[in-house]
Protein backbone atom coordinates (compact mmCIF):
# COMPACT_ATOMS: atom_id res chain seq x y z
CA UNK A 1 0.00 0.00 0.00
CA UNK A 2 1.19 3.80 -0.79
CA UNK A 3 -0.24 7.05 -0.52
CA UNK A 4 -0.26 7.77 -4.47
CA UNK A 5 -4.28 8.11 -4.55
CA UNK A 6 -3.56 10.80 -2.17
CA UNK A 7 -1.68 13.19 -4.61
CA UNK A 8 -3.55 12.27 -7.91
CA UNK A 9 -5.05 15.09 -10.46
CA UNK A 10 -8.27 14.16 -12.11
CA UNK A 11 -8.22 11.77 -14.93
CA UNK A 12 -11.20 10.62 -17.55
CA UNK A 13 -13.68 12.83 -19.28
CA UNK A 14 -16.25 15.58 -18.09
CA UNK A 15 -18.80 14.01 -20.60
CA UNK A 16 -19.95 10.69 -21.40
CA UNK A 17 -23.45 8.40 -22.94
CA UNK A 18 -24.97 5.23 -22.54
CA UNK A 19 -27.15 4.86 -25.40
CA UNK A 20 -28.71 1.69 -24.40
CA UNK A 21 -30.26 1.81 -21.20
CA UNK A 22 -33.47 -0.02 -19.96
CA UNK A 23 -35.15 -0.65 -16.49
CA UNK A 24 -36.66 -4.03 -16.97
CA UNK A 25 -39.71 -3.94 -14.50
CA UNK A 26 -40.12 -7.43 -13.59
CA UNK A 27 -37.65 -9.72 -11.86
CA UNK A 28 -37.43 -13.41 -11.18
CA UNK A 29 -35.22 -14.68 -8.10
CA UNK A 30 -33.84 -12.78 -5.30
CA UNK A 31 -32.40 -10.14 -6.74
CA UNK A 32 -34.16 -6.91 -9.09
CA UNK A 33 -33.59 -6.18 -12.02
CA UNK A 34 -31.45 -2.64 -12.27
CA UNK A 35 -28.97 -0.73 -14.00
CA UNK A 36 -25.76 1.26 -12.67
CA UNK A 37 -24.20 3.88 -13.75
CA UNK A 38 -20.96 3.30 -11.88
CA UNK A 39 -18.52 6.51 -11.83
CA UNK A 40 -14.99 6.87 -10.31
CA UNK A 41 -13.51 10.29 -8.88
CA UNK A 42 -9.88 9.54 -8.16
CA UNK A 43 -9.14 13.10 -8.05
CA UNK A 44 -8.92 15.45 -4.52
CA UNK A 45 -11.86 17.15 -5.76
CA UNK A 46 -16.02 16.40 -5.17
CA UNK A 47 -17.43 15.91 -8.28
CA UNK A 48 -20.92 17.37 -9.21
CA UNK A 49 -22.31 15.18 -11.57
CA UNK A 50 -25.55 15.88 -14.22
CA UNK A 51 -27.34 12.97 -15.19
CA UNK A 52 -29.86 13.64 -18.27
CA UNK A 53 -32.04 10.77 -19.70
CA UNK A 54 -33.35 10.49 -23.35
CA UNK A 55 -35.98 8.54 -24.72
CA UNK A 56 -37.51 7.79 -28.13
CA UNK A 57 -40.70 10.47 -27.79
CA UNK A 58 -40.56 12.46 -24.81
CA UNK A 59 -38.56 15.19 -23.50
CA UNK A 60 -35.15 14.29 -21.81
CA UNK A 61 -35.52 14.72 -17.81
CA UNK A 62 -32.32 15.74 -16.00
CA UNK A 63 -30.63 14.89 -11.97
CA UNK A 64 -27.78 15.86 -10.42
CA UNK A 65 -26.03 13.66 -7.40
CA UNK A 66 -22.47 13.79 -5.97
CA UNK A 67 -19.36 11.67 -6.22
CA UNK A 68 -16.75 12.50 -3.13
CA UNK A 69 -13.23 12.70 -3.94
CA UNK A 70 -11.33 9.22 -4.06
CA UNK A 71 -14.51 7.56 -4.15
CA UNK A 72 -16.31 5.18 -6.73
CA UNK A 73 -20.38 5.41 -6.82
CA UNK A 74 -22.50 2.67 -8.22
CA UNK A 75 -25.97 4.59 -9.25
CA UNK A 76 -28.78 2.43 -9.36
CA UNK A 77 -31.08 3.05 -12.31
CA UNK A 78 -33.90 1.69 -9.71
CA UNK A 79 -33.50 3.54 -7.15
CA UNK A 80 -34.68 6.92 -6.91
CA UNK A 81 -33.44 8.20 -3.63
CA UNK A 82 -30.21 7.35 -5.08
CA UNK A 83 -30.59 9.48 -8.49
CA UNK A 84 -32.87 12.23 -7.38
CA UNK A 85 -35.68 10.77 -9.78
CA UNK A 86 -38.12 8.24 -10.86
CA UNK A 87 -37.08 6.44 -14.11
CA UNK A 88 -39.58 4.81 -15.90
CA UNK A 89 -39.68 0.87 -16.74
CA UNK A 90 -40.06 -1.11 -19.75
CA UNK A 91 -39.04 1.98 -21.99
CA UNK A 92 -35.91 2.00 -23.83
CA UNK A 93 -33.55 4.87 -23.01
CA UNK A 94 -30.35 6.70 -22.88
CA UNK A 95 -27.82 8.66 -19.85
CA UNK A 96 -26.03 11.36 -20.66
CA UNK A 97 -23.22 12.47 -17.79
CA UNK A 98 -21.69 15.35 -17.16
CA UNK A 99 -19.43 15.72 -14.58
CA UNK A 100 -17.47 18.96 -13.06
CA UNK A 101 -14.48 17.19 -13.05
CA UNK A 102 -13.01 14.48 -15.21
CA UNK A 103 -14.36 10.54 -14.29
CA UNK A 104 -14.99 7.45 -15.76
CA UNK A 105 -18.06 5.86 -15.89
CA UNK A 106 -19.36 2.80 -16.74
CA UNK A 107 -22.82 1.12 -17.43
CA UNK A 108 -24.09 -2.49 -15.93
CA UNK A 109 -27.05 -3.68 -16.59
CA UNK A 110 -28.94 -6.62 -14.25
CA UNK A 111 -32.16 -8.05 -16.46
CA UNK A 112 -34.19 -10.58 -14.22
CA UNK A 113 -36.87 -10.92 -16.29
CA UNK A 114 -36.38 -14.57 -17.26
CA UNK A 115 -33.18 -15.58 -15.02
CA UNK A 116 -30.14 -13.56 -13.97
CA UNK A 117 -28.68 -11.56 -16.95
CA UNK A 118 -25.84 -9.52 -16.74
CA UNK A 119 -24.40 -7.01 -19.44
CA UNK A 120 -21.38 -4.46 -18.89
CA UNK A 121 -19.69 -1.69 -21.21
CA UNK A 122 -17.77 1.27 -20.91
CA UNK A 123 -19.76 4.43 -21.26
CA UNK A 124 -18.75 6.49 -24.64
CA UNK A 125 -16.66 9.38 -23.71
CA UNK A 126 -17.54 12.55 -25.87
CA UNK A 127 -15.82 15.91 -23.95
CA UNK B 1 -34.79 19.02 -14.00
CA UNK B 2 -32.70 21.94 -15.60
CA UNK B 3 -33.31 23.43 -19.40
CA UNK B 4 -29.65 22.85 -20.07
CA UNK B 5 -30.33 19.62 -22.59
CA UNK B 6 -32.08 22.27 -24.85
CA UNK B 7 -28.58 24.74 -25.62
CA UNK B 8 -26.57 21.44 -26.27
CA UNK B 9 -24.42 20.97 -29.72
CA UNK B 10 -23.76 17.51 -31.22
CA UNK B 11 -21.69 15.26 -29.13
CA UNK B 12 -19.80 12.23 -30.26
CA UNK B 13 -19.26 10.87 -33.67
CA UNK B 14 -20.35 10.66 -37.30
CA UNK B 15 -19.16 6.83 -38.30
CA UNK B 16 -19.61 4.00 -36.05
CA UNK B 17 -18.51 0.24 -36.66
CA UNK B 18 -20.06 -3.19 -35.03
CA UNK B 19 -18.05 -5.80 -36.12
CA UNK B 20 -20.09 -8.80 -34.45
CA UNK B 21 -23.58 -8.58 -35.43
CA UNK B 22 -25.66 -11.91 -35.28
CA UNK B 23 -29.38 -12.18 -35.53
CA UNK B 24 -30.65 -15.68 -33.88
CA UNK B 25 -33.37 -17.04 -36.26
CA UNK B 26 -34.92 -19.05 -33.27
CA UNK B 27 -35.92 -18.22 -29.75
CA UNK B 28 -37.14 -20.04 -26.94
CA UNK B 29 -38.99 -18.31 -23.65
CA UNK B 30 -41.61 -14.93 -23.99
CA UNK B 31 -38.87 -12.48 -25.45
CA UNK B 32 -37.66 -13.26 -29.28
CA UNK B 33 -33.97 -12.96 -30.35
CA UNK B 34 -32.79 -9.32 -31.47
CA UNK B 35 -30.47 -6.44 -31.54
CA UNK B 36 -30.32 -3.19 -30.91
CA UNK B 37 -28.51 -0.38 -32.51
CA UNK B 38 -28.68 2.14 -29.84
CA UNK B 39 -28.45 6.01 -30.99
CA UNK B 40 -27.95 8.98 -29.01
CA UNK B 41 -28.95 12.35 -30.22
CA UNK B 42 -28.71 15.07 -27.60
CA UNK B 43 -28.35 17.93 -30.24
CA UNK B 44 -31.27 19.81 -31.75
CA UNK B 45 -30.81 18.88 -35.09
CA UNK B 46 -32.47 15.98 -36.59
CA UNK B 47 -29.82 13.30 -37.68
CA UNK B 48 -29.97 11.29 -40.89
CA UNK B 49 -29.06 8.10 -40.13
CA UNK B 50 -27.43 5.54 -43.17
CA UNK B 51 -27.01 1.91 -41.62
CA UNK B 52 -24.71 -0.45 -43.92
CA UNK B 53 -24.47 -4.12 -43.36
CA UNK B 54 -21.65 -6.07 -44.08
CA UNK B 55 -21.44 -9.66 -44.58
CA UNK B 56 -18.31 -12.94 -45.42
CA UNK B 57 -19.58 -13.53 -48.72
CA UNK B 58 -21.85 -11.11 -50.01
CA UNK B 59 -22.23 -7.26 -50.87
CA UNK B 60 -23.07 -4.96 -48.47
CA UNK B 61 -26.94 -3.60 -48.41
CA UNK B 62 -27.93 0.18 -47.05
CA UNK B 63 -30.98 1.35 -45.61
CA UNK B 64 -31.41 4.84 -43.96
CA UNK B 65 -33.50 6.22 -40.34
CA UNK B 66 -34.21 8.94 -38.77
CA UNK B 67 -32.92 9.94 -35.02
CA UNK B 68 -34.82 13.27 -33.60
CA UNK B 69 -33.06 16.16 -32.37
CA UNK B 70 -32.82 15.33 -28.05
CA UNK B 71 -33.79 11.66 -28.66
CA UNK B 72 -32.69 8.10 -27.95
CA UNK B 73 -33.65 5.18 -30.79
CA UNK B 74 -33.07 1.73 -29.82
CA UNK B 75 -33.20 -0.04 -33.64
CA UNK B 76 -34.17 -3.40 -33.41
CA UNK B 77 -32.54 -5.29 -36.35
CA UNK B 78 -35.53 -7.65 -36.23
CA UNK B 79 -37.66 -4.98 -37.10
CA UNK B 80 -37.82 -4.41 -40.93
CA UNK B 81 -40.11 -1.88 -40.81
CA UNK B 82 -38.34 -0.24 -38.35
CA UNK B 83 -35.05 -0.20 -40.12
CA UNK B 84 -36.13 -0.50 -43.42
CA UNK B 85 -34.28 -4.06 -44.50
CA UNK B 86 -35.48 -7.07 -43.41
CA UNK B 87 -31.43 -8.66 -42.03
CA UNK B 88 -31.23 -12.47 -43.12
CA UNK B 89 -31.06 -14.52 -39.42
CA UNK B 90 -28.50 -16.85 -38.34
CA UNK B 91 -25.66 -15.10 -40.82
CA UNK B 92 -22.90 -13.28 -39.19
CA UNK B 93 -22.40 -9.58 -40.43
CA UNK B 94 -21.53 -6.14 -39.29
CA UNK B 95 -22.44 -2.71 -39.24
CA UNK B 96 -21.80 0.73 -40.24
CA UNK B 97 -23.79 3.61 -38.67
CA UNK B 98 -22.74 6.88 -40.64
CA UNK B 99 -24.84 10.28 -39.32
CA UNK B 100 -25.39 14.20 -40.93
CA UNK B 101 -24.67 15.02 -36.84
CA UNK B 102 -22.75 13.44 -34.36
CA UNK B 103 -24.38 10.67 -32.50
CA UNK B 104 -23.08 7.89 -30.12
CA UNK B 105 -24.11 4.22 -30.89
CA UNK B 106 -23.88 0.82 -28.31
CA UNK B 107 -24.80 -2.09 -29.74
CA UNK B 108 -26.94 -4.75 -27.71
CA UNK B 109 -28.09 -8.52 -28.74
CA UNK B 110 -30.57 -10.97 -27.00
CA UNK B 111 -29.69 -14.05 -27.74
CA UNK B 112 -33.08 -16.45 -27.04
CA UNK B 113 -31.64 -19.16 -29.32
CA UNK B 114 -30.60 -21.80 -25.81
CA UNK B 115 -32.57 -19.09 -22.87
CA UNK B 116 -32.12 -15.46 -22.56
CA UNK B 117 -28.91 -14.28 -22.82
CA UNK B 118 -27.62 -10.57 -23.20
CA UNK B 119 -24.46 -9.01 -24.05
CA UNK B 120 -23.91 -4.80 -25.06
CA UNK B 121 -20.58 -3.34 -26.28
CA UNK B 122 -20.22 0.37 -27.28
CA UNK B 123 -19.66 0.55 -31.18
CA UNK B 124 -16.55 2.03 -32.75
CA UNK B 125 -16.02 5.28 -33.40
CA UNK B 126 -14.07 5.78 -36.79
CA UNK B 127 -14.54 9.43 -38.14
CA UNK C 1 -29.71 1.23 -50.78
CA UNK C 2 -27.09 3.18 -52.22
CA UNK C 3 -23.92 2.52 -54.11
CA UNK C 4 -21.90 4.54 -51.13
CA UNK C 5 -19.51 1.45 -50.27
CA UNK C 6 -18.21 0.91 -53.03
CA UNK C 7 -16.11 4.22 -52.25
CA UNK C 8 -15.53 4.07 -49.10
CA UNK C 9 -11.90 5.00 -47.77
CA UNK C 10 -10.58 2.45 -45.33
CA UNK C 11 -11.71 2.85 -41.72
CA UNK C 12 -10.68 2.16 -38.00
CA UNK C 13 -7.13 1.22 -37.08
CA UNK C 14 -4.02 -0.83 -37.97
CA UNK C 15 -3.30 -2.82 -34.53
CA UNK C 16 -6.15 -3.86 -31.92
CA UNK C 17 -5.78 -6.00 -28.67
CA UNK C 18 -7.63 -8.42 -26.51
CA UNK C 19 -6.50 -9.38 -23.31
CA UNK C 20 -9.30 -11.57 -22.23
CA UNK C 21 -9.27 -14.71 -24.21
CA UNK C 22 -9.98 -18.00 -23.07
CA UNK C 23 -11.10 -21.23 -25.39
CA UNK C 24 -12.99 -23.63 -22.62
CA UNK C 25 -12.74 -27.15 -23.58
CA UNK C 26 -15.99 -28.34 -22.83
CA UNK C 27 -19.42 -27.45 -23.47
CA UNK C 28 -23.33 -28.51 -22.25
CA UNK C 29 -25.69 -27.69 -25.06
CA UNK C 30 -25.74 -27.94 -28.82
CA UNK C 31 -23.49 -24.89 -29.53
CA UNK C 32 -19.71 -25.46 -28.45
CA UNK C 33 -17.67 -23.10 -26.33
CA UNK C 34 -16.18 -20.77 -29.18
CA UNK C 35 -14.65 -16.81 -29.42
CA UNK C 36 -15.00 -14.72 -32.51
CA UNK C 37 -12.40 -12.25 -33.31
CA UNK C 38 -14.41 -10.22 -35.63
CA UNK C 39 -12.84 -8.37 -37.96
CA UNK C 40 -14.66 -5.66 -40.37
CA UNK C 41 -12.88 -4.14 -43.99
CA UNK C 42 -14.74 -1.58 -45.23
CA UNK C 43 -12.09 -0.78 -47.65
CA UNK C 44 -12.06 -1.33 -51.34
CA UNK C 45 -8.54 -3.06 -50.24
CA UNK C 46 -8.26 -6.35 -49.28
CA UNK C 47 -6.42 -6.80 -45.63
CA UNK C 48 -3.71 -9.11 -44.43
CA UNK C 49 -4.28 -9.75 -40.85
CA UNK C 50 -1.69 -11.40 -38.63
CA UNK C 51 -2.86 -12.83 -35.04
CA UNK C 52 -0.74 -12.91 -32.82
CA UNK C 53 -1.40 -15.07 -29.30
CA UNK C 54 -0.02 -14.17 -25.87
CA UNK C 55 0.14 -16.58 -23.00
CA UNK C 56 1.15 -16.40 -19.41
CA UNK C 57 4.13 -18.89 -19.28
CA UNK C 58 4.95 -19.29 -22.98
CA UNK C 59 6.38 -17.67 -25.86
CA UNK C 60 3.81 -16.08 -28.33
CA UNK C 61 2.61 -17.81 -31.27
CA UNK C 62 1.01 -16.07 -34.92
CA UNK C 63 -0.60 -16.36 -37.43
CA UNK C 64 -2.22 -15.20 -41.42
CA UNK C 65 -5.68 -14.02 -42.29
CA UNK C 66 -7.18 -12.53 -44.71
CA UNK C 67 -10.34 -9.97 -44.71
CA UNK C 68 -11.76 -8.99 -48.78
CA UNK C 69 -12.68 -5.74 -49.36
CA UNK C 70 -15.88 -4.77 -48.00
CA UNK C 71 -16.50 -8.07 -45.99
CA UNK C 72 -16.41 -9.03 -42.63
CA UNK C 73 -15.20 -11.82 -40.67
CA UNK C 74 -16.19 -13.97 -37.59
CA UNK C 75 -12.68 -15.78 -37.25
CA UNK C 76 -13.71 -18.64 -35.08
CA UNK C 77 -10.87 -19.66 -31.99
CA UNK C 78 -12.13 -23.19 -31.90
CA UNK C 79 -11.59 -23.85 -35.97
CA UNK C 80 -7.94 -24.47 -36.57
CA UNK C 81 -8.72 -24.34 -40.32
CA UNK C 82 -10.16 -20.72 -39.92
CA UNK C 83 -7.47 -19.42 -37.96
CA UNK C 84 -4.33 -21.61 -39.19
CA UNK C 85 -3.72 -22.43 -35.49
CA UNK C 86 -5.09 -24.71 -33.02
CA UNK C 87 -5.40 -22.79 -29.58
CA UNK C 88 -4.87 -25.11 -26.27
CA UNK C 89 -8.32 -24.51 -24.41
CA UNK C 90 -8.88 -23.61 -21.20
CA UNK C 91 -5.53 -21.51 -20.67
CA UNK C 92 -5.86 -17.67 -20.35
CA UNK C 93 -4.48 -15.86 -23.20
CA UNK C 94 -4.66 -12.92 -25.19
CA UNK C 95 -4.94 -11.68 -28.86
CA UNK C 96 -3.06 -9.30 -30.68
CA UNK C 97 -4.76 -8.27 -34.61
CA UNK C 98 -2.08 -6.54 -36.80
CA UNK C 99 -4.06 -5.38 -40.35
CA UNK C 100 -2.23 -3.89 -44.24
CA UNK C 101 -5.24 -1.53 -43.23
CA UNK C 102 -7.39 -0.07 -40.91
CA UNK C 103 -10.05 -2.15 -39.79
CA UNK C 104 -12.46 -2.43 -36.83
CA UNK C 105 -11.97 -5.42 -34.09
CA UNK C 106 -14.86 -6.93 -31.93
CA UNK C 107 -14.52 -10.00 -29.65
CA UNK C 108 -17.00 -12.33 -28.32
CA UNK C 109 -17.40 -15.36 -26.20
CA UNK C 110 -19.80 -18.36 -26.29
CA UNK C 111 -18.61 -19.82 -22.71
CA UNK C 112 -21.06 -22.96 -23.13
CA UNK C 113 -19.30 -25.04 -19.84
CA UNK C 114 -22.36 -24.64 -17.48
CA UNK C 115 -25.07 -23.24 -20.21
CA UNK C 116 -25.03 -20.45 -22.91
CA UNK C 117 -23.03 -17.66 -21.67
CA UNK C 118 -22.88 -14.85 -23.85
CA UNK C 119 -19.72 -11.57 -23.49
CA UNK C 120 -18.38 -9.11 -25.79
CA UNK C 121 -16.55 -6.08 -25.85
CA UNK C 122 -14.70 -3.77 -28.81
CA UNK C 123 -11.12 -4.90 -29.39
CA UNK C 124 -8.64 -1.78 -28.43
CA UNK C 125 -6.91 0.62 -30.94
CA UNK C 126 -3.39 0.78 -30.27
CA UNK C 127 -1.97 2.15 -33.06
CA UNK D 1 4.53 -18.38 -37.26
CA UNK D 2 7.28 -15.45 -37.41
CA UNK D 3 9.58 -13.84 -35.02
CA UNK D 4 7.85 -10.69 -35.39
CA UNK D 5 6.76 -9.99 -31.51
CA UNK D 6 10.14 -10.08 -29.94
CA UNK D 7 10.87 -6.64 -31.53
CA UNK D 8 7.55 -4.49 -30.58
CA UNK D 9 7.39 -1.78 -29.08
CA UNK D 10 5.04 -1.24 -26.23
CA UNK D 11 1.29 -0.62 -27.07
CA UNK D 12 -1.68 0.61 -25.26
CA UNK D 13 -1.97 2.88 -22.45
CA UNK D 14 -0.41 3.50 -18.49
CA UNK D 15 -3.30 4.26 -16.80
CA UNK D 16 -6.96 2.82 -16.99
CA UNK D 17 -10.07 2.95 -14.90
CA UNK D 18 -12.36 -0.18 -13.90
CA UNK D 19 -15.72 1.82 -12.57
CA UNK D 20 -17.57 -1.29 -12.08
CA UNK D 21 -16.01 -4.17 -10.07
CA UNK D 22 -17.83 -6.17 -7.29
CA UNK D 23 -16.97 -9.60 -5.94
CA UNK D 24 -19.78 -11.81 -5.42
CA UNK D 25 -19.36 -13.45 -1.85
CA UNK D 26 -21.35 -16.53 -3.13
CA UNK D 27 -21.48 -18.90 -6.02
CA UNK D 28 -23.81 -22.00 -7.10
CA UNK D 29 -22.06 -25.09 -9.37
CA UNK D 30 -18.68 -25.76 -9.92
CA UNK D 31 -17.12 -22.45 -10.38
CA UNK D 32 -16.36 -19.80 -7.86
CA UNK D 33 -17.75 -16.32 -9.00
CA UNK D 34 -14.43 -13.79 -9.63
CA UNK D 35 -13.33 -10.63 -11.69
CA UNK D 36 -10.59 -11.15 -13.88
CA UNK D 37 -8.23 -7.93 -14.57
CA UNK D 38 -6.60 -9.07 -17.80
CA UNK D 39 -3.59 -6.98 -18.88
CA UNK D 40 -1.39 -7.29 -22.29
CA UNK D 41 2.02 -6.74 -22.42
CA UNK D 42 3.04 -7.39 -25.69
CA UNK D 43 6.84 -5.05 -24.99
CA UNK D 44 10.12 -6.53 -24.02
CA UNK D 45 10.07 -4.94 -20.79
CA UNK D 46 8.26 -6.35 -17.55
CA UNK D 47 5.71 -4.25 -16.86
CA UNK D 48 5.35 -2.89 -13.14
CA UNK D 49 1.52 -2.93 -12.52
CA UNK D 50 0.05 -0.68 -9.50
CA UNK D 51 -3.36 -1.86 -8.90
CA UNK D 52 -5.48 0.70 -6.86
CA UNK D 53 -8.74 0.03 -5.64
CA UNK D 54 -11.86 2.97 -4.96
CA UNK D 55 -14.87 2.35 -2.98
CA UNK D 56 -17.81 4.37 -2.07
CA UNK D 57 -17.30 5.05 1.74
CA UNK D 58 -14.02 4.17 2.43
CA UNK D 59 -10.54 4.59 1.44
CA UNK D 60 -8.88 3.45 -1.38
CA UNK D 61 -6.17 0.51 -1.06
CA UNK D 62 -3.34 0.14 -3.72
CA UNK D 63 -1.15 -3.21 -4.29
CA UNK D 64 1.45 -4.22 -6.83
CA UNK D 65 1.77 -6.88 -9.35
CA UNK D 66 4.42 -7.51 -12.10
CA UNK D 67 3.61 -8.72 -16.19
CA UNK D 68 6.60 -10.17 -17.24
CA UNK D 69 7.53 -8.97 -20.81
CA UNK D 70 5.49 -10.57 -24.19
CA UNK D 71 3.05 -12.09 -21.25
CA UNK D 72 -0.61 -11.77 -20.38
CA UNK D 73 -1.79 -11.84 -17.09
CA UNK D 74 -5.39 -12.62 -15.73
CA UNK D 75 -5.68 -10.78 -12.65
CA UNK D 76 -8.30 -13.14 -10.06
CA UNK D 77 -9.90 -10.39 -7.92
CA UNK D 78 -10.75 -13.65 -5.48
CA UNK D 79 -7.13 -14.70 -5.61
CA UNK D 80 -5.42 -12.31 -2.86
CA UNK D 81 -2.00 -14.36 -3.35
CA UNK D 82 -2.22 -13.29 -7.09
CA UNK D 83 -3.06 -9.55 -6.53
CA UNK D 84 -1.46 -9.12 -2.58
CA UNK D 85 -4.38 -7.87 -1.17
CA UNK D 86 -7.81 -9.64 0.10
CA UNK D 87 -10.64 -7.44 -1.48
CA UNK D 88 -13.73 -7.30 0.10
CA UNK D 89 -17.00 -9.35 -1.09
CA UNK D 90 -20.43 -7.93 -2.03
CA UNK D 91 -19.37 -4.66 -1.98
CA UNK D 92 -18.99 -2.33 -4.74
CA UNK D 93 -16.00 -0.97 -6.12
CA UNK D 94 -13.84 0.57 -8.82
CA UNK D 95 -10.15 -0.11 -9.52
CA UNK D 96 -7.10 1.92 -11.49
CA UNK D 97 -4.15 0.18 -12.78
CA UNK D 98 -1.17 2.10 -13.35
CA UNK D 99 1.58 0.37 -15.28
CA UNK D 100 5.29 1.38 -16.15
CA UNK D 101 5.02 0.73 -19.26
CA UNK D 102 2.02 0.62 -22.21
CA UNK D 103 -0.34 -1.93 -21.64
CA UNK D 104 -4.12 -2.86 -22.55
CA UNK D 105 -6.41 -3.93 -20.02
CA UNK D 106 -9.76 -5.93 -20.05
CA UNK D 107 -12.13 -6.42 -17.10
CA UNK D 108 -14.41 -9.85 -17.30
CA UNK D 109 -16.53 -11.10 -14.11
CA UNK D 110 -18.27 -14.45 -13.50
CA UNK D 111 -21.25 -13.83 -11.07
CA UNK D 112 -21.88 -17.36 -10.33
CA UNK D 113 -24.36 -16.14 -7.39
CA UNK D 114 -27.72 -17.60 -8.71
CA UNK D 115 -26.17 -19.51 -12.31
CA UNK D 116 -22.88 -18.68 -14.70
CA UNK D 117 -23.18 -15.42 -15.81
CA UNK D 118 -20.41 -13.47 -17.06
CA UNK D 119 -19.84 -10.09 -18.38
CA UNK D 120 -16.80 -8.16 -20.27
CA UNK D 121 -15.82 -4.66 -21.23
CA UNK D 122 -12.46 -3.03 -21.80
CA UNK D 123 -11.03 -1.29 -19.49
CA UNK D 124 -10.89 3.03 -20.21
CA UNK D 125 -7.30 4.35 -21.03
CA UNK D 126 -7.24 7.47 -19.19
CA UNK D 127 -3.24 8.31 -19.46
Amino acid sequence: MNDETTELAAEGHRVWHVPDCFLPGTSVGDTPSHEAFCVLNVSGTEAQVGLTFYFADREPISTDVRVPARRNIHLRSDQAEMIGVALPADVPYACRIRSSVPVTVQYSRLDAQEGYELMTTSAIPVA
